[in-house]
């Protein structure tokens, strides 16, 4: 029924995580009925950063600007350094606003099973940061998976000679779990790592 | 954290029916990363849509031509009227494709409340439509609430002098519903109209 180019918008749309075709369908409506307030400012914001976003050549993060906002803001502490995964890492913690340092993103995990390399992830950016100096901690912060894991430990011992306190996120039960869903293996994480208590 | 452009797109993002703050900046992320396949497409397909978008001048519907896609489509039965309140509902009954006949979008629906008048509402060429003749049937496909059910009733006064048949959709029980769950109204309309089985 529709015509070629609002197919290709709904289609467009539908890939975005978290619409699929019937919303995608709402979103499209939504915009053609409101040209001036949702279709114009989508439009232009995806314009400017379109036109706009770079990597940063510091830590890996997508901005507009390079370096980007979190390496250049002068109120982070340069001593502390958090390794990530993904840039999507490096945005939830820094949504937080927990982590008071700077980040550093690897572009990946290693993987034998996908053919990811160290040399494929920006390890040696990583390692070139910390031997430069100024960098007393470095939180290896990967997902907890075998992959995430078996990264945080190839890293780990590429900056041991460093003079560096280096750190992991600490497992065990999230906020709010509930014991009896949780898996053996953040059981036992968390019981290994139980603390006395007051 | 991120620059006022990025922002913005997750502002323009999270305005979508569906989306809301925390998953348009997935959006966003999955956009960032994915420039070529998904951030240039959706923009070349908003792009498309604002600068060919129009009102279709025969029944209100949005599209990227005039007549519309339905008004043009020689295989529709043009002595069948279908009248809508608004774009939405007209896709949604012909998504289903159960109805052969054409359809006249109101762009809204009667409402003291909030000043909604006949003029404000495409009437004049809905009658206008009837009036040049050749078609048989006009269903009023209001919603079924107080504002939409007296707009369809102000048509039919306004259409009864004309050699047509009018009707409405059906009220009952929505297929897949369960009893226990209805409204009274619902439930009265469905005995109502029941019918024999078989």
């Amino acid at each position: 029924m529709s015509s070629p180019e609002i197919d290709a918008l709904t289609q467009a749309l539908a890939r975005l995580p978290g619409l699929g075709p019937r919303s995608a369908r709402r979103a499209v409506l939504h915009l053609l009925q409101r040209r001036d307030t949702a279709l114009t400012p989508l439009l232009r914001a995806l314009e400017s950063v379109n036109a706009n976003m770079v990597h940063c050549s510091v830590c890996g993060n997508v901005d507009t600007v390079d370096p980007c906002g979190v390496c250049s803001d002068p109120r982070r502490d340069a001593r502390a350094l958090c390794v990530v995964e993904d840039v999507a890492d490096l945005w939830a913690l820094d949504k937080s606003r927990l982590f008071p340092g700077r980040f550093h993103v690897l572009g990946g995990r290693l993987s034998a099973l996908d053919g990811v390399r160290p040399e494929d992830l920006s390890i040696a950016a990583l390692i070139q940061r910390v031997a430069a100096g100024g960098i007393d901690e470095v939180v290896l912060a990967m997902n907890a998976t075998l992959e995430g894991q078996t990264t945080a430990h190839y890293i780990a011992e590429r900056l041991e000679s460093y003079p560096i306190r280096l750190t992991q996120l600490a497992h065990g039960v999230p906020v709010g779990g509930e014991l009896d869903y949780l898996d053996e293996g953040t059981l036992a994480q968390a019981l290994r790592a139980r603390r006395p208590i007051g």
